[in-house]
């Protein structure tokens, strides 16, 4: 491998098991990649050595003769919010006990000697769809992420939006159903709550529950607890009646939910990414057919309704994008 | 009145029923204003022509010796939308049978020969408060005007955000109840269906006809037709347990969708306008109280909820507002 100096950006991406790192090139191509595990339920020091190890192997990875510092122009990283993207600091995430008000960018900016940037992978995951992704060539982006939970991102002009303290943003809090189930974060019915994975699994179970016939408990070999979204999306695919049903009632609150966003952001496009959103794609047409039943904006169809370029590696992508933010603004 | 040249700005709103046309100086206060018909049901040429009618009658009230252009810097038109601010053009708003597609700025221009702007009158009241008002010195502000209907705008670093086409900030066409009456837009359960002047009117009435006993019907002189949300106002002001009930309903409703607001804006103010919210100001300590229910962001309560500067006079503010932004773009 044939390395520039500062031809690439790093991105850390930081999760409550693992921490995933790669190196981007400038078209948003991930060149290099590395996994090692997270330590997230210890002291704040061992969270930054695991984090510093992952830095490390990759740097291992650039081969004899390259050194870091020669070869990346930044460093970003991203986690699950809430972190504080002004000053560095990662505040309280849930999955990251081991930090409280933790600055990490100061932490690994010393450690390494180079640019370090830091954002929740949610907005991060926005700009490098908005930069080298389905975002790119759009003014205003719009981002999601459907899986376990749903995150969002929304891009500005090429800026991540922030708002006040660096707390915007969040999408999958946004309640469409007032006397709805409670959301995780106390608040009723958050999108997150009523079409996330597991959202999508427990309504199944129900219908099923119900007495309803499917070939779901077939495919879960028999236990309703083995059913997940994905296995949702396989009935689905050879026709079971339940797993249609099931997914029809998901986009159509999604539908809703983005009917929210484009009547109070008009973006110019929504970009979906995450598991959920994969499995659910055969159906974006279905979420855009919907639209206009939820949306004052008479010309919400015109706004497309794409997949994510970056899958799993979406943090990388977006770690790395934040780095090139820096690079952009220092210049 | 003596006046110097540009150093006024003028702002006309222009109602389904009349139009208000203001003169304002660099400070925010309206220092001359007419009121005059609209003609909104007939042929394009008699809208234009009650338009230029307001604003001749204006240019009346600067006495002998000064003139329009010689007077004002601008003429910033606002109306209800959907309207393009990028052309200019008036594009179908129901209250506006007049003008389909109608180049209104183009027309206003050159009858004037001023620089003339349009906006939607949520867009430009925004900008009014953040420029002047209670918005002022804040980065980013949301407002909302909260009367027969719910209309919003979001002044981002001090412009106003339109989003792809200029139909962003449709804010009470947000819904928080995806299985709730449908709101006059065709959407479901859309904050302004159900916080709405009316719909306060209605939830009170609702709650006399299902046997609940209240001085709500003496108020209304026996009239359950003649309660508005004014005469609620009124009976909750003297204790009344059903005009407190309806009230308090309505706040957690706003509570919900303000709480929506701030987890995917994080605004730095938010300014509330319009009839029913000066009615509900006494509560708004209660709104925010009830916030952190409805945030997943932990700062919420920190963002002051405020009542806006202009109240009846906030389209003549709002379209000199826009007027100003004009000058200050071509500066």
């Amino acid at each position: 491998m044939t390395l520039r100096k500062e031809s690439l950006a790093m991105g850390v991406d930081i999760g409550g098991t693992k921490i995933a790192a790669g190196l981007v090139d400038a078209s948003g191509t991930i060149v290099q990649q590395v996994r090692t595990p997270m330590a997230a339920h210890g002291e704040a020091s061992a969270g930054l050595a695991a984090v510093v190890a992952a830095i490390k192997k990759l740097g291992e990875k650039l081969g004899a003769g390259s050194s870091l510092s020669s070869t990346v122009r930044g460093i970003g990283l991203c986690s699950p919010g809430p972190v504080d993207p002004h000053t560095g600091v990662v505040i309280n995430p849930p999955n990251l006990p081991c930090w409280r008000n933790y600055p990490l960018v100061a932490e690994v900016s010393r450690t390494f000697g180079l640019p370090v940037t830091l954002d929740n992978d949610g907005n991060a995951a926005a700009l490098a769809e908005a930069r080298w992704g389905a975002g790119r060539g759009y003014r205003n982006v719009f981002y999601a992420t459907i899986g376990t939970g749903i995150g969002t991102g929304i891009v500005f002009d090429g800026r991540i939006y922030h708002g006040r303290t660096g707390a915007a943003a969040e999408g999958g809090h946004v309640s469409i159903d007032y006397r709805g189930p409670q959301c995780g974060c106390g608040k009723p019915g958050c999108i997150e709550v009523l079409a996330c994975g597991p959202a999508i699994a427990r309504r199944a179970r129900a219908k099923l529950a119900a007495g309803q016939r499917s070939s779901l408990l077939d495919l879960a070999q028999g236990n309703a607890e083995a059913i997940t979204p994905e296995v949702v999306g396989q009935a689905y695919t050879v026709g079971d009646a339940v797993a249609r049903e099931t997914l029809l009632e998901t986009v159509d609150l999604l539908a809703l939910w983005l009917g929210n966003m484009v009547d109070l952001l008009e973006p110019d496009v929504m970009v979906m990414g995450g598991g959920v959103a994969a499995m659910l794609q055969p159906l974006f047409e279905e979420i855009r057919e919907r639209l206009p039943r939820y949306c004052i904006n008479s010309r919400c169809r015109e706004i497309p309704l794409v997949m994510a370029r970056y899958g799993a590696d979406a943090g990388i992508a977006g770690g790395a994008a934040l780095c090139e933010a820096t690079a952009t603004s220092a210049a």
